[in-house]
């Protein structure tokens, strides 16, 4: 996306991008079947449980004004609206924390003036919401999106990692609030006796650990090597809110021998009362609002506009990183437009706006690039069997594979024909091929491992489509309704879900990797290159690294410091924003341009062109730990992508009839035969690293190389 | 052993193998230094947590007569006498639940007779040691314990998993009482309301899942990736103790905040009290117990001598598996004989006698092992290193490392000196140097990864001394001084570390690995191969092992079941004897002879000569969906161990100045060059199953190989 300010422009080709695969994002919606309800419900419950929560939370703070079936409410329409008409359908939308602390803070100053009142609170809110969507609108027309390429991985994983801080935080406050009375209850009762509420303590942590180690468990079911396949994937899919139906019930266990409020559960109103829903005719008060407060209602406007912008933009963009090869194009002038037509929408009926939530919207995405991995595979595991079954060559099954890969690919009508996925199995196919003794005889299945196979060769894809978020928004409204049912989950489970979120944002969040390596023993760094592929462990020496995580941790720090302040703690992602220029100005200052690159690339940084060798001194620090390889044959291709990720994308295994089938080696094997797979999708100059390097001093002494992504594996 | 019932021929073996080496056991656990220290702690705390929890049992049994005192005085003095004039020094001694149990029964039938009385009862119980040590030495004398080879791997395998079993449910129904009033106790006291009581379980549940996750964690501390090495290697070896301390002190955190009672601790007399020691001088009231008791004391005596005469032999035989590689003689019947005397001895001092202990007696070998591996390591690095900085050429290194080894040795008087492992260390080198390009060059320690090498080469050894067994039993003793430091120990620490134990006893148990296996996906079965390495599970058909198994479990149930039975339920060893007619002759009857010999291995079997084709051609089925693995070159040799273990030893990786230093490559490769090495210590037919097999149908189709034990890793 290149910067542009002319207006309407951003809009426009927003627009024009989507419409393209409008009709494709339904298609392929449906064309998932029931899978689709897999990444539904995970993304339901990520989305539903923090937006109660979150709910209750607004219920103590405004006397009861707004609850969890307004936050609920927002979510569901918010979220159904933009997956229908918004631009990225991977973009989840939610009531969010930020929004909970303005509208309490907008609360306490509403009750504070005598001609406002907590009476005319909601009408206040809806000219700053009014105002809120006026902003939103200058800003989407103006282009201020087309500068999001300027937040970095730096800006948007410290983000993600600061979102992560507050979930768990949430999580610990919540559980240590379970020893406590408390507010806005009667201290008198039973349950709130100084034994049972140490009880209740007791049992809300039994409950939140055992939902937080039973869901991180399940997420993890697929390399079980316990159970059939089918319900292992069943549990892999379904694990976390089976574990909160688990928990639910297990807290009934005790439920003869203790009072009735032990352990506590979600307190909110009943939907189905009469009273529920008086508050959301707001509009026709709107006009009674004295004028001074409807100008003065731009103040907290101008804030919101900005949280949204910013919270939008990057929820929306960590949706959509370069890892996950998004065929489809973003979305972020048109769908900020859209958000300041929801704001009004909200503020109208009296219930506070959503917008794009993290880290729900990046779970969506890898949740759906699940679904894309089960599908394909599904599909080229059935076709390779059928031909198998026909006694076809090793050489014609691999066609049949390419054919039904083809068919599952989304029609590109709006990108070149050339999809990257396709080429690699193509040329795997090829080089598998050249490599086969003898292609054309029969297959024989025990010979050839057909899941495992497909599963080296598929690359990570994304099921992008609308169907999942709209079923999820659906499902979310539905718990308006079923709110009498989901007031019997007890809080505990929902600190453990807390956790659990943070938890499960972590992983693939290259500062928490750094942050890792930081504690990692010199001795045992080599098993971060085992594991993440992270081109800076091999090209950035040791102490840069750490200087630079720790410059970035100090910063999150502040930020994290910066949200206990009580009002100002709302503009926390103007700190955030502050990285751009710091990132652009200041640590270029401090850090070498070549280590930045491989650290936090940046679009606007042109590759630096400095001599590869000395990079190779400096980064042989790490690896001298490391001990030699054998030979060049194991050490195929190696090639670094610049953007410090390195995919590990296999090649076709060479099949001997003569080979030992040995399993205690298969998995040697299959690694020797990996040959790690690059492209770069901006850098036009490559760092090819082939062995023989040096050995000690400076082992990675790379060899610059401008030719073409492709695979390398000569040896496969 | 071979079996002879000629009177004290047994015994005299014993003494003769033992005595030659008695010097060595004390000056080897001397030269360990401190770092002794680490498996006596582990232990000690194995050792005295169950024996306190023992006595609080007998202490609510015997209405206060025995108590933890007691227990813990038995097994230190035992354990003490045992450690110094012992037979097996591996061996540790303890007050097993079997002996509570006993004594309970005894002491409800003696309160029940007006002429015994619990006054009487620990003079009779004195008596009735006298008739145990009579049985006992006639055992031992005899000649009995010859016949411990019969009892093979599925005896005492069951037993081991039975033992843990009844480790786990004491912790589990300890977990549940902690919700339930205590016996003997005042129902009206504060901290037994209901409200209080539920508290008071949660509290409980919370500290034992602590203690058991962390204390599990910790023991895997030396895998790590974060933290110095000595720091892991602290944690590894101390995190058990560790985690009692730390939890302990977690459960004071809420003392201001509940009753005295909360959690419950343990509850056991002050030794300081003079009272403490009244029924230290039951001697002079023997006599005193009519006529009639002291020959019916005889009753109970047998089944207290047949108790301990399977559990004393089978706890040593346990810690002294072949696995093991243990370089010292066993000693079965004269520590018989001495069990008789420390029977006596306990007699007639009114305390509850100590035997052979399981599973802290091969947790003792196993620990020890550790400690051995640690210090040949250490020294090896050093020697290595040493010579490395003097630019010596690896062969020289290897050379000096040799020595090192050597030095590092048992001084074997006793045995034939070709030690197995200084055997393989020089093969090894022979290889390795063979394979070397450029032996003579200078070693560059960047290259040359020395404590990986290390790792790699040494062989499985165990410390084995008397200095561990001696200290440790010293510390039990220490316990009773420190009654009040331990009592703040909360009870539901000690359940959590029941668990703990029953977790720890299964790892290398082939019962409990082929357990797993049948719940195992059959897609995944060949995981089990890539980390047990056992032979049975390629040589032994899929339904072959399933059967087997579940036999053994109906078995194991059984037993299980008896122990449930009130006063029977002591003599559940007869149950496990039993197994050795039904091995013998029934199970010889339903499987195939081979199949026995590679899931149980029996000693009175000769290797039956079947044809291995026929075996190859079963034991396809599990490897069907086994990949297949490319060429010879990573199979360089790979032969199976009759008694269904597979060592794996590394011969030395090759080093090429030229070849690439990826550590993500460097795993793959030294698995490519670690050969799989083995030795039948028994069967002189050995099935050497090397690359290449067919395919598909028949993978492994071995060839009968009569040579030597030998490392056959010909491309190291």
């Amino acid at each position: 996306m290149e910067e542009s300010f002319v207006p309407f422009r951003g809009i426009k080709n927003d627009v024009r991008g989507r419409m393209k695969c409008y009709k494709q994002d339904w298609t392929s919606g449906l064309s998932a079947g029931f899978s689709i309800l897999a990444p539904t419900t995970y993304i339901f419950f990520a989305s539903a449980i923090p937006v109660i929560s979150f709910g209750e939370q607004l219920e103590r703070d405004t006397d009861g004004v707004l609850t969890a079936v307004q936050t609920l409410a927002s979510t569901a329409l918010c979220g159904i609206i933009h997956s229908i008409i918004g631009g990225q359908p991977l973009l989840i939308l939610g009531v969010a924390e930020p929004t909970v602390i303005m509208y309490t803070f907008m609360f306490n100053f509403a009750k504070s003036r005598p001609d406002l009142g907590s009476q005319l609170f909601l009408a206040w809110t809806g000219w700053v919401c009014v105002w809120t969507a006026i902003l939103l609108f200058l800003l989407a027309i103006l282009g201020a999106c087309s500068i999001i390429n300027r937040f970095t991985r730096l800006a948007g994983e410290l983000f993600g990692l600061l979102i992560a801080m507050l979930f768990m935080q949430q999580a610990i406050k919540g559980l240590v609030n379970e020893f406590r009375i408390p507010e806005r209850q009667n201290p008198k009762s039973i349950e709130f006796q100084p034994s049972w509420r140490f009880a209740n303590g007791m049992f809300a942590l039994v409950l939140s650990f055992g939902l937080l180690f039973t869901a991180l468990r399940s997420r993890k079911a697929r390399s079980w090597r316990y159970g059939s396949g089918s319900l292992r994937g069943f549990v892999a899919d379904y694990g976390v809110p089976l574990m909160v139906l688990i928990w639910t019930a297990v807290s009934y266990i005790p439920a003869g021998s203790v009072p009735k409020g032990i352990p506590r559960r979600l307190f909110s109103p009943n939907p189905w009362f009469p009273g529920a829903y008086e508050n959301w005719t707001v509009m026709k008060d709107m006009l009674k609002v004295p004028v001074l407060y409807i100008v003065g209602a731009f103040i907290p406007a101008t804030m919101i506009a900005v949280l949204y912008y910013f919270d939008h933009s990057v929820a929306s963009q960590l949706a959509q990183q370069k890892e996950f090869n998004l065929k489809k194009p973003p979305s972020f002038h048109y769908d900020l437009l859209l958000l300041g037509f929801l704001t009004i929408l909200c503020g109208l009926i009296g219930i506070p706006p959503a917008n794009g939530v993290i880290p729900q919207s990046p779970m969506h995405t890898k949740s759906l690039a699940t679904l894309k991995h089960q599908l394909l595979r599904n599909r080229l595991v059935t076709t390779a069997r059928q031909f198998i079954h026909k006694n076809a060559s090793l050489g014609q099954v691999y066609e049949r594979m390419q054919e039904a890969y083809q068919q599952m690919q989304t029609p590109l009508i709006y990108q070149e024909p050339s999809a990257q996925g396709l080429k690699e199995l193509k040329e795997s196919t090829i080089q598998m091929a050249s490599n086969m003794e003898n292609i054309n005889a029969p297959v024989d299945e025990t010979v050839f491992d057909v899941e495992k196979e497909i599963d080296d060769l598929l690359p990570f894809q994304v099921k992008e489509q609308r169907l999942s978020n709209l079923l999820q928004a659906t499902m979310v409204g539905g718990c308006v309704a079923a709110m009498p049912l989901i007031k019997k989950i007890p809080t505990s489970v929902l600190w453990g879900y807390f956790a659990f979120m943070a938890i499960e944002s972590l992983p693939g969040n290259q500062f928490w990797e750094r942050i890792l390596l930081l504690f990692t023993a010199p001795s045992r760094r080599y098993k971060v290159l085992e594991e993440y592929h992270a081109t800076f462990v091999e090209t950035v020496p040791f102490k840069t690294i750490a200087m630079f995580t720790i410059f970035q941790m100090a910063y999150l720090l502040v930020c994290f410091g910066i949200t206990w302040v009580p009002i100002a703690g709302v503009l926390f992602p103007l700190m955030i924003m502050l990285l751009v220029p710091v990132r652009q100005y200041v640590l270029s200052k401090f850090f070498k341009g070549a280590h930045l690159q491989d650290l936090d690339a940046a679009e606007y940084e042109e590759s630096p062109d400095v001599p590869f060798n000395l990079i190779s001194q400096e980064g042989g620090e790490l690896v001298r730990t490391a001990s030699f390889a054998d030979d060049g044959e194991i050490l195929d291709g190696m090639i670094t992508r610049s953007r410090g990720e390195m995919r590990h994308i296999c090649s076709p295994k060479v099949t001997s009839s003569t080979a030992t089938p040995s399993k205690e080696f298969k998995r040697t094997y299959s690694e020797r035969v990996c040959s790690l797979k690059v492209y770069s999708p901006r850098v036009s100059q490559q760092r090819v690293e082939q062995s023989p390097g040096n050995l000690g001093r400076g082992p990675f002494s790379p060899k610059t190389n401008e030719a073409k992504p492709s695979n390398l594996g000569k040896g496969c």
